[in-house]
């Protein structure tokens, strides 16, 4: 079994496995406006384990490629800046789930 | 839709994705004791487009991690390096398809 020096290893591999995860499960559930602490709890309940000094800059990333945009709504008390997918955005979603399919069937086939 | 421009967004994207399915798929296959160029050809087979300068590195960061072991096998006329899974390897390997496992669970929530 992994020994103690060795759970970061586990650990690094395990983060490298989640991480190309977390566009698409973004970009999914941003089909309806959200900010950014909503979208980090709806990720969550969903089982995607980010944090918001990732999740945070990756929303101004994904911004700034044009596949979200963002809008202030001012009208409660707070304003908070909401992220919705652009059409850009749902056509790299719709890639990478179909890519996310053919891994899937690809790995089902080595287990 | 992407445009022209916007294809290398695409691209990087989906690497990521690709990326942490690698090193699964590599221990899956390395159950069986392989070179480096066969890896690469059954990888290729099952749909995990990965090329050399990828893994050839990867494989020699596993086998430090002492996730993979190696032995040079020289009955042939042509010495071949055989790399074959570790018993901490087979321990990575059922953590990250516990992983996937879940990933997908979760993604399947979101479509």
């Amino acid at each position: 079994m992994l020994d103690v020096s060795d759970s970061d290893v586990l650990a690094s591999h395990l983060q490298e496995l989640r991480r190309g995860t977390v566009v698409m499960a973004a970009l999914a559930t941003l089909s309806r406006p959200t900010y950014g602490y909503a979208l980090l709890e709806s990720l969550s309940r969903a089982g995607f384990a980010v944090d918001g000094n990732t999740l945070y800059p990756l929303l101004r990333r994904l911004e700034k490629q044009g596949l979200l945009t963002s809008e202030w709504n001012t009208e409660e008390s707070r304003p908070r800046k909401f992220y919705r997918v652009s059409p850009d955005g749902d056509a790299l979603l719709a890639s990478l789930l179909a890519e996310w399919q053919a891994l899937h069937t690809s790995i089902e086939k080595l287990r």
